[in-house]
C-alpha cells in the first residue's frame, strides 16, 4: 500500500541509461540559473528599510547611498565569478574550489554554510513568495489570508519537494515564463513609475493600517552598517551559473560567462529601481499589514488593478522558482560530499527516479521546520541567510586567489586582482555580517558550521576505519571445509518448529542440539513429552531461567558450546513464524529480533532464521 | 547505557521463587483496599455543588438531598458485594463474575469498562491530589503554584509508575499512614466542626476571588439528575475488596466482608458529613481560585494552620495511594486478558521485578495523556469515569443474579434480592449518566467501550488462526535429510565477505553460488578481478539492475534458483557487517535489513546472517 502510494506521488522508477544532461541555451539558461538571484529583488529592499526605520522615518532616506554599495560589491562579486567559471568549465562550487585550492578544512566549512544556505534560500523564497501573494490577497480585501501563512508556504515546500522527487527535467518553459515575467513586471514598473512620476508626481503609499513609527534618532554608523549588511542579501543566488557550467551549450564557459553579466546588469538594475521607487513613494515596512514593499510600490503605481496582480503574481511564481534551484544544488552537493566519505552514503545513491531522492528529502524537512519554527517570516530569517553565503563567496575567492598564485595562467595579474578584490570585499562583509548581525540569529550560523565540519570529519573518520578493518590485505587465506555445530532455539512443538529442525538436520545430522528455556514449567512438560514424536532424533536440552529471561541462559549456553566444538562453524538456528499481516506483529513477543540482536551485534554469532509463514 | 539506566530506575531482576503473596489483617487491609474508595470523598461533593450551582446560589440546598441518595446506593452496593466476596473468594472482579454468569460477551464489555476506569482513577486522583495540593499552597499565599498543576500531576504519574515497576509489595504502612490520616482528618473536621458551629455558629467562607455565580433559574428535575449522577461517583473503588479477597487472612471471605461493611460505614459518614458541612458553611465551587470543597470547608473551620494543613496533606497523600491502586488492578486485568488471548501476550509475563511491567507502563502513558488533555482538572474528567464503574457494577450484580438462579445456594432467595436491587439501581444510574453526561464526555467512553470489545476479539481470532495453524494434528512427518543449496549475496569482496563464503563453502560444498548485483558498473569489475584469488572457489553470478534496485533482481534469481533445485533446502547468506556504535549504523545502507525483511517476511525464505564485527 505505502508502495502505491508513492508510485502516485512519484511514478514509476526510470532505467539508469535515461539520466542524461539537458544543454541549455543562454535565454533559458539566464531564466534557470538567474531565478534565485533576481528574486532577491522581491526582499533585498524590504530587508535595508527594516533596519534603517529604527533610526525614524527620516533615516529611510539613506537607502539609496546603501543601495549604491550593495550594487558596487555585486558588481565586484560578479566579475570575479566569471574568472571563476572560466576556469572551473567543468563547475566550481565553493566546496570544490576551496577544496582544491585552500585544501580539505576550507572546503568543508564551505560544504558547511552551503548546506545552511540551500536550506534557508528555500525558508526564505517560500516565506517571501507566500508574502507577495498575502499582500496581493490582502489588497483584494482578504487580510485573513494572513492567518494562513505557515500551512502555505507548508504546502508550497510539499508540492517543490514531490515535484523534485519526480525528477521532472529542468524544463525551459517551466523557468523561462516566471524569471521572465519577473523582469518584464519590474522593469515595467520602474520605466512605467519613471515616467508617472516626473509628469504627476509621486503620491506616498497608503497603508490600510499605518506603521507605527519609532522616534526619530541620531542615526549611528552602527545602524547603516546594519542596514548595509542587510542589503547583502541582494547577492544570495549569483554563484549559481558557476555550479552549473555544464549545462550550457558549448562553448560552455563562454556562454556562462556572457549570462553571468547580463544577469548582474539585471540584477543591479532591478534593486537600485526598486530602491530608489521605495524611496520616492515612501514605501516603509508596516507590521500591521506585513504587505512588502513591493507590493506597497506596485499598488501605489498602478492601482490595484491587473498591472499590480501580473507584479504579485510573478514574484510568488519566480520566489518558488528560486526555491526549487536549491532542490538542485542542495542534493547534488550532499552527493559530493558522500562520494568524499564525508556524509552518509545514502546521499550518493540516486533513487527510482533518477533523483538524490534522500537529499531532497533533507532539505524539504529541514526548510519546513525552520517554516515552522520563524512562522514563515522571510524577513527574521534572512539574517541567519546572508552570513553562510558570504562565507562561501569569500572561501570560493580566495581559492581563486591561491589558483592564480599557484599556477599563474595567461593574464593571471588581472584575475588575481579582481578575485582578491573580490575575496577582501566579500570577507568584510562576513566580518561586518557577524558583527552586527550576531544577536539577530548569525551567531546560530556560526555555531552551526564548525558543528557540521565536525560532523563530516568524525563521518569520514568511520568510513575510513571501516575501509581499513574490511581491507583483505591482512586477511587470512579461507579456510578449508569444516564441520557444522547446530543449535535450534524452540520456544515449543508446533508446525513453525519443524522447518528449523529438518533444516538443522539436514546441516548437520550429527550435531545438532535443540534448546528450550523454560518459562512456564507446564509448557516444559509438554515439549519434553512430545518431543519423542516430533523432534527429528534432535537432543534436547532444557534450560532453566530463575529470572524469566529468555536471553541470558541461552547466551550461556552459546559460549559453552563454542567452547566444546571450538573448530566447527556453529550456527544458531531460530525458528520465526511469520504474520500475514503487520499489525499482528504486535501480538506476538518480539523475541525473534531480540534473539538476533543479542547474538548476531552483541555477540558476533551467527544466525539462521527459519520462517514458517502463517496464512491468515 | 540503557540498561545500566534501568537498573538504577527499577533495581535488579528478582528469580521468580521470590514471587508470594502478602496476607493482610482487616485493619491493614482496610487501608489497602479502601484507600480509593474513601479518598472519592475528596471530590464527590464537589461534583454535586458544581452542577447545582448551574441553577444559582440558593439551588446548592439540594445537596443533601442527593447526598442521601447517593448514600443508599453506596450502601445497596455495598451489601450486593459482600455477596459476591462470599460466593467468589478466590476474588471477583466485575470480568470474572460477568464472562462465568453472563457470558463472553458481557465479560469482554465489563473488562473494556474496567480498563477505562482504571486509567480513570489514576487520571482523577492524581490531579484531586494536585488540587489539594495547590489549594493548601494557595491559602499559605502561593496562587501561581496553580501554573504548576499539569507539570506536578506528571511528575506524580511517573512517580507511582516508577514505584510499581520497582515491585514494592504493597507494605502495610505505606497505605495505612495515608488512609488512617485522611480518616481522621475527615472525621476530626467533622465533630470539631459539628460541635464548634453549634457554639458559635458556622461562618460562611470568605473567597480570596469570589466566584461570579450565575442568575437564579428554576430548578429543573434534569439539574437534579445531573447533580445525582454527579454523586455517584462516590462509589468508585467499592469493588476493590471483591478483588483481592485472597489478600486476606484466613477465614478470607469472611474478614473481607467484614472490612467491606467497615468501609461502607466510613464512606457514608464521610460523605455525608462534608456535604453538609459544605452546605452549612456555604462552600461553593469557584474557578476563580479553583479552591476545592474539602480546603474551603477545613480552612474555614480550623483557620489556615496545622489542622487545617494536616486535612490537606492527607487528602493529596490518599489519593495518591487511591491511584496506586490502580497500578495494581489494571495490569492484573490485562494479564487475564491476555491469558485469555485477548490482549497481546506480552500483557501476561512478569518483567524483571515479578511485576507485569507491560500493564503498568500502558497505565502510566494513557493517564498521563489524559492528565495533559484536560488539564490535570479532576471535575472534567468525572464524567468520564462514572459510566465505566457503573457499567462494570451492574454486569458484576447480574452476573450474581443468574448465579443465584443458577445454582440455588443456600439463602439463595435473599441474596437474589440484594443482587437484584443493586442491579437495577446501578443499571438505572447508568442510564442517567449516560443521559444527563452524554454531552460532557461520556460519549466518548460509549464509543470507547465497543471499540476496545472490538479489539479484543480481533486480537483472539488472530491467536486462535494462528494456534490452529501451528498445530501438529495436520502436520506431515519431518522429511529426511535433504541436500543444501545456498546462495551468498555479495556487496564487494573484502574481509566481511569472507566467513560467509567460507561458511556456505561448509555448508554445501558443491552448490554454493555468489551473487553480485552491479548498480555500480565500476565496483563490479573491480570484485570480478578480485574473485579468482578470495572467491573461495565458489562461482560468481553478476546480476544487472536497470533501475538501481538492489533487490528486484535479486528475489527474480533466487526464484530462479529455487526452481532448479526444488528438492534442496535452499539457504540465502547475508554477510553483514556490525558497526562498534549504534550511530553508526545510520551511516551504512540498511539494505540488510531490506533484504531480510524481502526475503523471509514477503517470500519465506531462510536467510542466515554472518556477522563480521568491526572493532572500532
Amino acid at each position: 500500500m505505502a508502495s502505491s502510494l508513492k508510485r502516485l506521488l512519484i511514478g514509476k522508477p526510470l532505467a539508469t541509461e535515461r539520466q542524461q544532461q539537458e544543454r541549455l541555451g543562454r535565454r533559458t539558461a539566464l531564466a534557470v540559473f538567474s531565478a534565485d538571484a533576481l528574486s532577491s529583488v522581491s526582499y533585498a529592499t524590504e530587508a535595508i528599510l527594516t533596519v534603517l526605520i529604527l533610526g525614524g522615518a527620516l533615516a529611510l532616506g539613506f537607502s539609496l547611498p546603501i543601495g549604491f554599495a550593495v550594487a558596487f560589491l555585486l558588481v565586484m562579486v560578479g566579475l570575479s565569478y566569471r574568472q571563476t567559471i572560466r576556469a572551473y568549465p567543468q563547475g566550481g562550487g565553493a566546496y570544490i574550489v576551496s577544496r582544491e585550492n585552500l585544501g580539505e578544512m576550507p572546503g568543508l566549512v564551505a560544504a558547511g554554510a552551503l548546506m545552511i544556505d540551500y536550506v534557508l534560500t528555500v525558508a526564505v523564497s517560500i516565506s517571501a513568495g507566500v508574502a507577495a501573494i498575502t499582500s496581493l490577497m490582502s489588497s483584494w480585501g482578504y487580510p485573513e489570508i494572513r492567518g494562513a501563512t505557515v500551512p502555505l508556504a507548508l504546502l508550497f515546500i510539499a508540492v517543490v519537494t514531490l515535484i523534485n522527487l519526480r525528477g521532472t527535467k529542468e524544463s525551459g518553459i517551466l523557468f523561462a515564463v516566471p524569471t521572465y515575467a519577473f523582469i518584464i513586471g519590474i522593469m515595467g514598473l520602474i520605466g512605467y513609475a519613471l515616467i508617472h512620476d516626473s509628469i504627476v508626481g509621486a503620491d506616498p503609499v497608503v497603508h490600510a493600517i499605518p506603521p507605527d513609527l519609532p522616534p526619530e534618532q541620531v542615526l549611528g554608523l552602527w545602524l547603516l552598517l546594519r542596514a548595509f549588511a542587510a542589503g547583502c542579501i541582494a547577492l544570495t543566488g549569483i554563484e549559481a551559473i558557476s555550479d552549473g557550467v555544464q549545462a550550457f551549450r558549448p562553448p560552455e564557459a563562454k556562454n556562462a560567462a556572457t549570462t553571468m553579466t547580463a544577469m548582474v546588469i539585471l540584477l543591479v538594475t532591478m534593486f537600485l529601481g526598486i530602491t530608489y521607487l521605495a524611496y520616492l513613494h515612501e514605501a516603509m515596512p508596516n507590521p500591521n499589514t506585513q504587505e512588502t514593499i513591493i507590493s506597497q510600490v506596485a499598488r501605489t503605481v498602478f492601482g490595484v488593478g491587473p498591472a499590480y496582480t501580473f507584479v504579485q503574481v510573478a514574484t510568488a511564481l519566480i520566489l518558488i522558482i528560486a526555491a526549487n534551484t536549491a532542490y538542485a544544488d542542495f542534493p547534488r552537493l550532499a552527493s559530493f560530499l558522500s562520494r568524499d566519505r564525508f556524509l552518509p552514503r545514502q546521499f550518493a545513491s540516486r533513487g527510482d527516479r533518477l533523483v538524490f531522492s534522500n537529499g531532497i528529502l533533507v532539505l524539504g524537512i529541514s526548510s519546513a521546520l525552520l517554516v515552522v519554527i520563524f512562522q514563515a517570516n522571510a524577513i527574521i530569517l534572512l539574517p541567519l541567510y546572508a552570513i553562510g553565503v558570504f562565507t562561501s563567496f569569500t572561501l570560493s575567492q580566495t581559492g581563486m586567489v591561491r589558483r592564480y598564485l599557484r599556477l599563474q595562467p595567461e593574464g593571471w595579474q588581472r584575475g588575481l586582482l579582481i578575485s582578491g578584490i573580490g575575496a577582501l570585499l566579500t570577507a568584510t562583509v562576513v566580518l561586518v555580517l557577524a558583527t552586527t548581525k550576531f544577536v539577530h540569529g548569525a551567531w546560530a550560523v556560526m555555531v552551526l558550521i564548525p558543528l557540521m565540519v565536525l560532523g563530516f570529519k568524525t563521518i569520514q573518520g568511520h568510513y575510513l576505519r571501516v575501509a581499513e578493518q574490511l581491507s583483505l590485505t591482512t586477511a587470512a587465506r579461507p579456510r578449508p571445509v569444516r564441520r557444522i555445530t547446530a543449535i535450534v532455539l524452540v520456544s515449543g512443538i508446533h508446525k513453525g518448529t519443524l522447518p528449523a529442525l529438518e533444516l538443522a538436520k539436514s546441516l548437520s545430522p550429527d550435531n545438532v542440539t535443540a534448546v528450550y528455556v523454560n518459562l512456564d514449567p507446564e509448557q516444559g512438560e509438554r515439549v519434553r513429552a512430545r518431543w519423542h514424536e516430533w523432534g527429528c532424533d534432535v537432543p534436547l536440552v532444557i534450560l532453566d531461567s530463575p529470572y524469566r529471561s529468555l536471553i541470558t541462559p541461552l547466551l550461556k549456553y552459546v559460549d559453552e558450546i563454542e567452547g566444546r566444538y571450538r573448530d566447527d562453524h556453529m550456527l544458531i538456528v531460530l525458528p520465526e513464524f511469520i504474520p500475514s499481516r503487520w499489525w499482528q506483529h504486535l501480538l506476538h513477543n518480539q523475541t525473534g529480533i531480540l534473539l538476533r540482536t543479542a547474538l548476531m551485534f552483541r555477540k558476533g554469532k551467527t544466525v539462521i532464521s527459519v520462517p514458517y509463514k502463517l496464512e491468515r
